[in-house]
């Protein structure tokens, strides 16, 4: 029996406030490390200042998402959480890289209600700060004391590799046709966000559970299960980017739309064909930018032609093969719901 | 006995020949790994190809210094030098990474008598395809075989750290002033040129030397030889920055000069105090470009207050730094005397 929806948003709640106050004073310690100005763009991308690097304590931090699954993947595996705290702060840091240099290369100005880096401090600057954020990120987990660490950076270095190629992949899609032959499938972008998003994730339930001593085999099947989350993970925002209620995303209504995001919905809703399909096409083929009336117009199109109930199975079919890896892996029961409740909760936005 | 200048040359030419080539397969199948558009940026980068990704036979490879250090860092501790091999990558890799950077927050558009990555294919696909060649660098070298890959990866990443950081300061230097108490000194100068340019050279060798099983003694001694021989070339650099025949060095004349560089002979000539550093730093302070009159007349400045002897001093103490090690080292006689004849010949142009 599964608790009701506002029980299981507080346990997990908890559950990220534990995570976040064990890697904290770590990843605190390892910005520390930087050279002071790249390490004030890190604590301002980390939301823990304003640009005048003062403290900001109403500040925009993240979720957690990826620390967190990085100390339950070492208690998963039977071991304190201390030992994943190491992968905790490579994943944030990697993380926190890649949005740096993501949103130079997308353009995007805001990143959680505030300037991006790179508007706030300039382009080059964001891309030293990114750089710093990796190379401090590989040198913490290379550096990381225990048996495993050397196993845990081949992790972390091919996670990197598969997370860059997601990127590119990701602005590759931006320049191709909407239809014809050149066109973007479905297929090729559950690939893209497998790489983007699927990769860290996997990466840091894995880093978890390399660092506390798991066999190669559990290792692998937690890796899978957070990458079909991050699978999932992406069609829900795909979806909130299209139908979200600006009011709780923060975003403009139809968003996505208006700026011609190739996401699984519109590349679901063209791949399938018919009327509904054909007008999508050409509206998103059509010269100048989209307004409010046709995104709200490509948007019913995109629901009738079948895109968005697509999307909504593909988020549902990933958050299944997550929470079946899970029980697949034989976990402790207490991370492993813990696990399980994090995975349900990441999924549980209105869509 | 030292053998003729030219003598030397040939002979150092025929040992960079050899080490590219023992090299080169390995850098073309991990370029080959990359995304499609990434690598097409890479094989740019490397002086293959073309923007058009043709086949650029005439292109602009660079000497292939770094790979050379690992390779013979793996032969003067007694291994084969295909035991560097996965150094030589990594470093190789490393550095181009650091070009397409750093080009980028430097504002410079030529890179080798040709556009650079970021003027040729854009500033965000230039972010990216340095993110690419970074996160393939660690991989290759995480995934090397053998027992030495996890400390390989240690210096790698001890490295890059300590690479960014020395772009940080240099970054940095260019906003702060001329003269005064917030003035940068000769010293602050050595420490970045050692991050910027010595930390990679240094590590080069050691990865050799840590691949081809050597003590940790041994590593450190050839790593700081590695560190000096940076500095060295990074006063040499400078001081063809400002002498340089433009024929040969490719760049305009006082050029660095007129982009009011901060380099160590400017600094050098500026902290030595006297008339001539106050003529000079009253130019350097004046709004407005640095016309040939005026960049011809701070050269002039900076050798009257000294700052030419200052620097062939530095390049010729950390020369002597660097071949001191070597000998401290207990390296095989021919490797031995490839390296030393590499370090000398890479400063022995016009100063």
């Amino acid at each position: 029996m599964q608790a009701p929806a506002g029980d299981r948003a507080a346990a997990v709640a908890g559950v990220l406030a534990r995570c976040r106050e064990l890697v904290r004073p770590a990843v605190v310690e390892a910005v520390g490390q930087l050279h002071p100005w790249t390490g004030e763009m890190a604590a301002y991308a980390l939301g823990w200042s304003d640009t005048a690097g003062t403290p900001d304590p109403g500040g925009s931090e993240g979720k957690g998402v990826r620390q967190a699954l990085a100390v339950l993947g070492a208690e998963a595996v039977g071991a304190d959480g201390g030992a994943g705290v190491a992968g905790a702060v490579a994943v944030e840091l990697v993380h926190t890289f890649s949005l740096l240099h993501d949103d130079i290369m997308d353009g995007d100005g805001l990143r959680r209600q505030r300037p991006a880096v790179w508007k706030a401090y300039g382009t080059g600057p964001a891309v030293l700060a990114g750089d710093a954020l990796l190379a401090l990120a590989v040198q913490r987990l290379a550096e990381a004391p225990g048996p495993w660490s050397a196993v845990a950076v081949r992790h972390l270095s091919g996670t990197l590799s598969t997370l860059v190629w997601g990127q590119a992949e990701d602005v590759r899609f931006e320049r191709l046709p909407w239809s014809g032959p050149g066109a973007v499938g479905p297929e090729q972008y559950r690939s893209m966000a497998e790489g983007k998003t699927g990769a860290l994730l996997g990466c840091a339930i894995a880093l978890g559970a390399v660092l506390g001593g798991a066999q190669a085999g559990t290792v692998a099947v937690l890796e899978r299960a957070g990458r079909h989350l991050g699978v999932a993970f992406q069609a829900v925002d795909d979806l909130l980017g299209i139908w979200g209620d600006p009011a709780v995303t923060g975003k403009p209504v139809h968003g996505d739309l208006r700026r011609r995001k190739k996401t699984y919905p519109v590349l679901a809703a063209l791949a399938g064909g018919g009327p509904a399909a054909r007008e999508l096409a050409v509206l998103l083929e059509s010269p100048g930018p989209l307004d409010g009336a046709a995104a709200a117009r490509a948007a019913v199109l995109v629901e009738e032609a079948g895109g968005r109930s697509a999307t909504r199975k593909e988020a549902r079919r990933h958050l299944d093969a997550a929470r079946h890896a899970l029980r697949e892996a034989s976990l402790t029961p207490a991370a492993g719901a813990d696990l399980d409740a994090l995975f349900t909760y990441l999924l549980d936005r209105s869509w």
